[in-house]
């Protein structure tokens, strides 16, 4: 943050299609992979219009053959990798985080994404956004490639808090049944919660409780508690989605990402080995080609936060153009689908039930945003 | 458990080449599996003598054929995978289990092996060779395929306890340095502590106690201390030994686990169709051999139990003949390293340069093995 310039403001919302909202800065690759995942992305989808914030003189060169489809928004500053959270929500206000986060507040946009500072975008999105009443801990969600007919498990939360209660859990289970429903199209979810063992006596005091309290949530809640799962569950069909506390759930995703990454070295080292290999290597590639495509982390790109008015998307920060394009193509199908709305709805009813039943102590926490009405049913 | 008579008792140490006592009961595959393992490893090892635990009328007719290094040793019960700890404890006496356990508490054994129950095994060999003297939580260390030049890297604790805090972790630091050495031939290893992420200001507070204790320990303990490492350093070159809570670590190993599985489904699928895919995964079939031969995990077969007056191996409930064979190799090696002393050694110093420095409350716990000398430098 070295410009002190104040930026333009979003602009108001463009007629026909859907709208998304992307940070231009803040990724490894910087504006240009922005710029060319962008690319990829309009030509998929030709309803769709961009909101794109940043620089306007670094901007400008790089869009002028993208077309009318994409407004560049004008916001000097941009938050660094190692900027803290508490440093960009007081100083923020004129970088292409802030601006971006803020087209989705002012309903400019239907969703954003961003490659920047997870820390700090989770903290300025629940600064502009606020969180949905009801929610204590926002949670990051993330598609994991497992045997299921719709390639994806949904995990979460992956690294939004490093603590969770037995109500948070509870929370993440209906906030991941419903991203597992527009997001995957599942229409009821399996639902598992993450531990060591799956005998019921097993780990830690607030997942024995939050146990309880997904058993009797499930019925009413539109979703099938298959109990505890263990970290090999992840990406097998017994699941859809998930629950687990940031922490560990970020533990496990990393783990899962270094392990994948591992096997390829070692895959490419053994067919890179003496003549034969390497010319199996050059007979193998289609299928190669076709396994890479089914596990490939750029293509199931985002990382989606939950619990906030409004669909924020984190693309991973060394995202290339595909890694971006997938990012905004899962922005696209939630965006239309109009996922904020519906989850903030089906939290509300669980909350609303907890509080007839006198099991919730909290009220609605304070929120700007207003949650969309959602078919509860469908949300 | 259904038989009441009394076993045997250990037979004594026989004179000459290393004993391993191995449980012949409690792995999913029978007793059958663990003979078969039980015949490589002898192959393997010609000066290796082993105390097999069990039903004498079961195995007898198993082993005639091993010849005299094969000593059956009577047990009339099994621990079953749904025993739980605290009743095994209390009426396991004539168990496989405990019978090779108090072979290597009698001396009879350098090292024992099981497939069991994990849970059982621990309580009861936390019952019969006690904790050595300092340590409050045992751990178990697992070895980790990774692009280290050794091929693997150690992670702990992968399960024993839930919970760890920062005295544990510190001394999972020690106990996963002497690990490194004798099973590994590291002589420096490089130590990091699991976390979410790799800024000294993130993460619990239990791991900022013992990034600090860590720190300190270093230059004494003869580890490099690399700091706080993610998810995604577990199978890297960043690092020899990972230091986590039984709880994450579990997760961990049983994430990593379980994305090894599903890329080799997907890769046998992906070369399973069409005719050219198949041709080339025949071409291909050295190349991926060698690969799944570095990454095999019953070649890695084998939780060892830390901070133990004796070298307890947990193989894998579901272990075949070739992940039993390498449980028994690893014994055979950390056995022939006189491992356990070493390790109770390097504890005793660490403890006691606490206590001179008024940092440890707690002095020795109760004991009845007697620890090993073993020279600090090395062990």
């Amino acid at each position: 943050m070295n410009d002190a310039r104040p930026s333009r403001g979003t602009p108001p919302a463009q007629p026909g299609g859907l709208v998304i909202s992307l940070d231009a800065m803040g990724g490894d690759k910087g504006p240009q992979a922005v710029v060319a995942g962008l690319e990829h992305f309009l030509g998929a989808h030709p309803d769709a219009r961009v909101l794109l914030h940043g620089p306007e003189g670094v901007l400008s060169p790089l869009t002028r053959k993208l077309g009318e489809r994409v407004t560049v928004v004008h916001a000097p500053e941009s938050v660094a990798m190692t900027d803290k959270p508490s440093q960009v929500m007081r100083n923020g206000k004129d970088t292409s985080m802030w601006s971006a986060i803020d087209a989705v507040r002012d309903g400019a946009a239907q969703a954003v994404v961003s490659c920047g500072n997870t820390g700090a975008l989770m903290a300025l999105s629940m600064l502009r956004l606020r969180k949905i009443p009801g929610v204590n801990r926002p949670a990051i969600a993330c598609l994991w490639p497992s045997l299921n007919p719709t390639n994806f498990n949904v995990m979460l939360d992956v690294g939004a808090d490093i603590r969770a209660d037995a109500e948070d859990l509870l929370l993440y289970a209906l906030m991941g049944t419903s991203y597992a429903r527009q997001g995957l199209g599942i229409t009821r979810p399996r639902v598992g919660l993450l531990n060591v063992g799956t005998e019921e006596h097993k780990g830690r005091q607030e997942l024995k409780d939050a146990h309880e309290l997904m058993e009797e949530a499930a019925p009413r809640g539109d979703f099938e508690f298959v109990g505890f799962v263990e970290g090999g569950d992840i990406p097998s069909n017994r699941v859809d989605v998930v629950v687990t506390d940031g922490f560990t759930g970020n533990v496990a995703l990393k783990t899962g990402e270094g392990t994948a990454t591992l096997i390829s070295t070692l895959l490419r080292e053994a067919f890179g080995r003496g003549p034969l290999s390497k010319m199996a290597g050059l007979l193998a590639l289609p299928s190669l080609q076709q396994f890479r495509r089914r596990v490939d982390p750029r293509r199931v790109n985002g990382g989606v936060f939950l619990g906030l008015n409004g669909t924020v998307i984190k693309s991973h920060g060394s995202a290339d153009a595909t890694g971006i394009a997938a990012a905004l193509g899962l922005a696209h199908k939630l965006g239309a689908a109009g996922f904020a709305g519906r989850l903030a709805a089906r939290v509300a009813s669980a909350v609303a039930i907890a509080q007839d039943e006198g099991l919730a102590d909290g009220g609605p926490t304070p929120a700007d945003g207003a949650s969309a009405p959602g078919e509860r049913e469908q949300s």
